[in-house]
């Protein structure tokens, strides 16, 4: 009923109302509590809506619900992908805005739904204030962004990029096909395939989102906007030597394949600042020493590897520069060096014209900003090949994310949704602001 | 009867067919393949005699067969020790000589075995010789030197250093405790309180036993004369981070706990070379990073670190280095670092008479040998505390020990017990070649 109410009271607003319109910090941050609610464990600490669980797909009805509440059309496609499209006659291509719902395990309650949230709460505002934008606006809440099947399901979906023999062979990292997830959450997978993109092409995609980092928090400044998401490689790597009697084998006759790790760990900040950038990141996150005990010299060291940057050419040569510093060690050492690389995502940057707007709307509300590389992926990263895309951060309190402390002030997430507002607004209404 | 003859049919041997005394090679070799069969699994690859296990108990059972079918009195003590006396009127300190039954998991042939049936077929051959030695002569395989119940149990028993507490508090890395091991295994665990060592004071201890390095194989050298088996301390450390996301936390402000451990493993090095002696040993041999996922900064990194020297000294200024390292370590990277000492085992000197018969007789067989620390721990430095203690080392293929692949020649098998059967006959015959 609200929905048809708001729809016919619709009216021209006045530019000065356009530009006073502002979101509705007290509903918006209820709603996140809420959301933050669905898949709560009290006694783990966290929430827990990894892809295609019970809590996703609750949460997933939750929105579509929360949607319609709206005065907006519900839709969940065969990714799992929701949508809340208002309904309008123009055909031309629509401003596309959201994030996801999925979580990582024991999550805070921002990652994803605060983009999501957002969305909603600035298509709320601009449908109260009665404005007539002249593009059509599509919110949306993708579907397994964190990983659990690997990739960013859902916006991958979405950009058509899945195929049948990636849906068949997906699996999690406890070996459940991604099949079986779907089905058990009452999806058909193969309708993944199917996940047609809103029928004209896309006039933006907006994403607002958690930093994730402490950049701007360390700088007090209010907003980033994101430049370029970055790229990486990730290997499994492995570095073999010879296991042996830690008392008896003298220190030269040793081939310690956790020495070597460390002689490479150590060179890494040099690999850096010679082949990178100032925003170049490496981390090993894992390591397995075999066989592990203190009594004998590791026979093998297994780490993982990461390596981050925003510009392929300089991601190719720390890539080199790393093979170089590995290969010598393990030379120096007598080991054996070997890896397998396991992702290779190329950078991504997001549209001049969108940053443009985003950072002329921002001077306009007068927020302090920062144009800054995203060191974490999101959805954003697919939807730059197929419109062009801008991505706004808010401070993520602490650094913190992935964890149940990921906190953002009420007072920075009003000044991110109101910016997200202003440049969806834009978007909506001023013809001209895109060249394309 | 065997036992009886022999020791009625004793007769004063001459000089020169002391000289000439040799073990039996064949004899002795088929001993070894036989005590190595008890434990093993084909399938797991190699012998399985943990202390106080079945197989274990069962080479105790069959030594005392072997120790009775070579004519001397079997005895097993309270803590699993088994003896083999000669059974001589003589009231005189007695000669002991031996090692240990039991293995690690997955065991070589040798590692404690080659002592134990070396010592029998010294006995073997000197009473069959029909010498008439000065002193007794006594031949153990103590129990648990490998330590699975953290130290080794059957020859601190054996002098006199366990207490009800030890017995009552000691767990294998199962949690089993000792005392239910011990009743498993037919042992009383209180009598192992009881172990009065034999009645009389020794003239002294004896161990042969394979070096478990490759210092003598690389040197093409038969004989290694221990000079002191190094001390060691033992540390499980910890250096604490900040967990945070790998792709959106700078370098410069993370807090990355395996990045410390690497830049302190990396100056293990120089921290031996300035504050070590060129026997000085250091190994990590355990790491455990936490969480451990690619894409997260390490929080924790907990490490096992074990070091070793000839001298107390020198162990002293290691500790004191490394714990100027791994300060300064913490304090560059903003970690937190701490330790707990699991052990520290102070170095024990042979000694100088043993080591100058065992050089003499060496010599008279015409064995190239080499005067060098053990890294490795042995029965022997309890001994040390209690006896004029010697231990002959003979090559270890490859240096490979504590795995299936160990072996030595049997070549240089029977150099080695026949250097240790020159050793004991003269401790056994000559009365001015100890001062004490």
């Amino acid at each position: 009923m609200t929905q048809t109410q708001t729809s016919s009271a619709r009216t021209s607003a006045s530019p000065s109302a356009v530009d006073d319109l502002r979101i509705n910090i007290s509903r918006l941050s209820r709603e996140i509590f809420e959301l933050s609610e669905i898949g709560r464990k009290p006694d783990h600490h966290g929430t827990y809506r990894v892809a295609f669980s019970e809590a996703d797909m609750q949460a997933r009805a939750w929105m579509q619900e929360k949607i319609s509440a709206a005065g907006l059309t519900p839709r969940m496609d065969g990714a799992g992908n929701v949508f809340g499209h208002w309904e309008y006659p123009s055909k031309r291509p629509a401003v596309l805005v959201g994030s996801h719902l999925d979580t990582v395990p024991a999550s805070g309650p921002l990652d994803g739904a605060l983009g999501v949230l957002g969305a909603l709460e600035v298509a709320r505002t601009i449908r109260e204030a009665g404005i007539e934008p002249k593009f059509p606006l599509d919110i949306v809440g993708f579907s397994d962004e964190e990983g659990r099947f690997g990739a960013m399901f859902g916006v991958e979906a979405f950009c058509g990029l899945q195929t049948l023999e990636t849906i068949e062979s997906l699996r999690d990292i406890e070996g459940v096909p991604l099949m079986d997830a779907m089905r058990q959450a009452g999806l058909d997978p193969l309708k993944a395939l199917d996940c047609q993109r809103l029928s004209n092409p896309l006039r933006a995609y907006l994403e607002l989102h958690v930093e994730q980092g402490p950049v701007l928090e360390s700088q007090r400044i209010a907003i980033g906007i994101v430049s370029v998401i970055t790229g990486l490689f990730k290997w499994k790597a492995r570095l073999i030597g010879k296991a042996n009697h830690a008392g008896t084998t003298p220190m030269n006759l040793r081939r310690d394949a956790f020495m070597g790790l460390a002689d490479f760990a150590h060179e890494l900040p040099r690999i850096l600042e010679e082949n990178g950038s100032e925003i170049s990141r490496a981390t090993i996150g894992r390591v397995d020493i075999f066989p592990g005990h203190a009594h004998t010299i590791p026979e093998a060291a297994e780490f993982s590897l990461v390596v981050r940057d925003a510009e392929q050419a300089t991601l190719d040569e720390l890539e080199d520069a790393i093979r170089k510093a590995l290969s010598a060690v393990a030379r120096r050492r007598g080991l054996m060096f070997e890896f397998e690389p396991l992702s290779n995502i190329v950078p991504q940057d997001c549209d001049p014209e969108v940053r443009q707007i985003i950072e002329r709307q921002a001077n306009r509300l007068g927020l302090s900003h920062l144009h800054m590389p995203s060191g974490a992926g999101h959805d954003a990263q697919f939807l730059t090949q197929v419109a062009p895309t801008g991505m706004i951060f808010v401070p993520s309190r602490g650094g913190i994310s992935h964890a149940p402390q990921e906190w953002t002030d009420l007072a920075d997430i009003e000044k991110g949704v109101n910016l997200l507002l202003a440049s969806t607004l834009q978007l909506m209404t001023d013809e001209g602001c895109l060249s394309r």
